[in-house]
């Protein structure tokens, strides 16, 4: 089995370790559509759906401050949004149009792995979609990324509920292009791309018909989530279900690398056992490191690679071999990376709390660091008493003068709670919205933060025992793809097709 | 009857004619809570619901931009609230909170003419909260009124969404400080401030569980409501039930004043009919200032106090002594006015589109200018061809262009409709959203605006036949008020009382 999936999830790692580098010091994990199961998909016949000639790509002038109205609030950019009217069956009939919501990443590298829309297409008659969120791939403001990246000031109309209105008007311009006014539009996004989906439909409910909101835990702020429940706490359940002698060895690993560190030639040691590719400045980087080796392979914990089981089989196997704990834990790297000459290529500084990534072209790192400072603020990296990792507590003030100390603004850690809600969900929505599709596995550790019942008969929680992030999303794989994930894309689907049901009625009765 | 409602509408069409100022270029008649009632309720023993020494004033300490991390956003300025907490049950029993949401006038100027609140305040068991909108009364960012007010660098703050994030941070923090998390708010408005607790409500629902909005024209923007069933059209309406001739004089005047005003002496013999108390430099301002009058009585047409009523009787009452129209037209003016030394002294210059109003004491004006240049662009002049005005139609490029030259800054008249929505509302909200009371009176012309109709069980429309503008709001008068009007207000109560029956048991339900 590891020969087989090795090296899609050397891929993986290669890019979860590159993106390390700044969510490092906010203990931050990144949320991200990019995923394992994308990548297996690359090479799977389940791409056909995608056709790259079937996308046409288009630019929108769009306003750089829509709650503002300084003049420099006018100032517009150049953001891009592509589209694919193959199966579209027009304004006519007021077919349907599946907008997916961009998030923290270029849209470049979502559209081909983002199966839902492609392979839905053709049965809903629907246009197709996809909008760049602002400040990523070519929807740059201020005319170059080095501008807008600059500071605050040019960062400072980076956020969330600019986004939003960015698609709302992107929305509103393509069904008035398309004469498409009654068009019903369901918007769909993953991970932060599905907070968007969901709160798009919040607040543009007179443009959006129904969000399919994938892997999205909205619930993950202030101080909704206790620790004992959070993110943590549901890698260690993984790990815990693959194996409970993986689980302890993991949980025992964090006070010997410890005891090593405070040893004379200790982290030289460490270095050794571990063959890091530099050697270690401190016991923090390694015990980072490995923490997002655990938490990624929970996140993207596809049915068909499990690399949970990959890692605890490096574990577990090494136990005839060897008593000694961190020889296990190397076993685990070793089986989820693969043979390599080192490990821990790129080591991140565990004291920088100020600088922009040097690597400009990661731009997803650059940009979510923004975002997470900013108003992105979830205490993910919590850690109750009950995991295999070491307790952690989040200090909302640190944070902030962390934040305040890399960008000279400060973060609004309640923002987003009372701008979108999450505290009391039920209680304050049960009888107020409708058609949403709150989707997760719960496998993914984000799906702690996830809406975790049914609100209401149409803002529901559709999700799967075994699935991980986003695994609703991308491209499916018949000959891969077990039952309960087939049948959850399938549910999603009817439950669309329901809200279409219900909304072309009502235009029969209430149009004019 | 002239002789009792006399001053008081004198002192109506004093503020009226002050503010006529600015909106004289743009055609927009001012929202605004300030009515005929309230100047009458002064008088009346209905205030005794209202005791100054239950108020107790704070100042929030409310972030200037709440979309936007420039480090300029994070500025400060201190947002007056007022709060009378004699009549309210306390957290224990999570007693209810009514929120009036400040609009375009002080503060200190409506809550004595807010009957709803007090009134109903013991038998809710309910705290009160007034909250004043930024950029009027003592909430004025950039530490005083001449810089706030400097040009549109400083004026862009000052705009809907950002008053909404105001007033939903306050009521967080208040609930915070009362340990009142569980309390549900109702929040409640008239005239823009209607439309602001509407639109709160659809943006916030987990702040607010419901609102009435009293008198909001959320309709009113864009392409919505059509010229011949807009807002003239419904003066029109109120003048020919009140008196067919009284119609017929009003629908010839104006071509008899653009006969004179072209001959020679034209504009000095029209200011001497009409006793101007300085020489009309155009017949347009003469035009102006009659429809204006029309208007303010047709929206402030109390059924105690009658203004249209009152115009009416002078026309047709002159009727007998002449045949002259601008002679019936003067008597009107006479019968609303009384008998003056002059009249229409404050004199609106009719090319003016750029200054601000010299009188810096009307702030409403001011502030209001800035708003229906920037967003609240409401076609509310436009005629049709069957009304007893003459046809305006409504071009928004040149309305656009005289805000740019105003302030510098064009205007961005669809963001209300992409933000808010409004078009087929009963398509898009029909099963999303609840709790609004959309209330109106038939005779008030911005219901024209209105939603028409229940859009669900809980977005219903409460509306009397001969109710006006924001009337079911102000205090009332066991003596004079109307069984229709108080059959109004008490519906209002018992569909309130509903949510709240239905949020105590979702509370039970839910309350982890």
């Amino acid at each position: 089995m590891n020969s087989l999936i090795g090296p899609v999830l050397q891929c993986l790692v290669l890019i979860i370790s590159r993106l390390a580098i700044t969510s490092d010091s906010l203990h931050i994990p990144r949320l991200s559509p990019i995923r394992s199961g994308m990548f297996r998909s690359l090479q799977s016949e389940a791409l056909s759906a995608f056709d790259p000639s079937e996308y046409e790509t288009f630019y929108y002038n769009q306003t750089l401050d829509h709650f503002n109205f300084r003049p420099d609030s006018f100032s517009t950019f150049q953001q891009k949004y592509v589209i694919n009217s193959k199966y579209w069956g027009g304004s006519n009939i007021s077919a349907p149009i599946f907008a997916y919501l961009g998030a923290e990443v270029s849209l470049d590298s979502v559209i081909s792995y983002t199966g839902f829309l492609p392979e839905n297409a053709n049965q809903f008659q629907a246009l197709l979609i996809y909008i760049q969120h602002r400040y990523y791939g070519e929807s740059i403001p201020f005319g170059s990324r080095t501008e807008a990246f600059q500071n605050a000031s040019t960062l400072g109309y980076f956020n969330s509920a600019q986004a939003l209105a960015d698609y709302a008007e992107i929305l509103v311009h393509v069904k008035t292009q398309l004469n498409a006014e009654h068009s019903p539009v369901i918007v769909i996004g993953g991970s932060y791309g599905g907070m968007l989906a969901s709160w798009f439909r919040l607040k543009y409910p007179h443009i959006a018909l129904g969000a399919l909101a994938s892997s999205a835990p909205i619930l993950y702020f202030d101080d909704i989530i206790p620790p004992e429940n959070g993110y943590l706490s549901i890698v260690t359940k993984d790990f815990r279900e693959a194996s409970e002698t993986c689980y302890q060895t993991i949980k025992q690993s964090w006070s010997e690398i410890d005891t090593i560190a405070s040893m004379p030639d200790g982290l030289s040691n460490l270095s050794k056992i571990f063959r890091t590719c530099s050697p270690l400045r401190t016991a923090h980087h390694l015990k980072y490191s490995l923490q997002l080796m655990y938490t990624r392979a929970a996140q993207f914990d596809d049915p068909s690679t499990n690399p949970v089981n990959v890692i605890c089989s490096g574990i577990d196997g090494a136990a005839s071999l060897t008593n000694d704990t961190l020889a296990k834990i190397f076993a685990g790297l070793v089986a989820i990376e693969g043979n390599r000459s080192c490990y821990l290529s790129i080591a991140p500084s565990s004291s920088s709390t100020n600088a922009l990534p040097s690597n400009a072209n990661d731009e997803t790192s650059e940009g979510w660091s923004w975002q997470a400072c900013s108003e992105m603020v979830m205490p993910v990296f919590a850690v109750g008493n009950n995991t295999m990792f070491q307790p952690y507590s989040f200090d909302v003030q640190s944070y902030i003068n962390n934040c305040k100390a890399q960008y000279g603004v400060p973060s609004r850690p309640n923002w987003i709670t009372t701008y979108y809600g999450g505290h009391d969900i039920k209680l304050t929505l049960y009888r107020f919205a409708s058609n949403i599709i709150f989707s997760n596995g719960l496998r993914d550790p984000y799906s702690s933060g996830r809406v975790l019942q049914n609100i209401s008969d149409s803002l529901v929680a559709v999700y799967t025992k075994n699935g991980s992030h986003c695994l609703d999303l991308v491209p499916s794989n018949p000959s891969t793809d077990p039952d309960w994930l087939i049948n959850q894309r399938k549910i999603e689907v009817e439950i669309i097709k329901g809200w279409m049901t219900t909304y072309y009625a009502a235009l029969q009765t209430f149009k004019s």
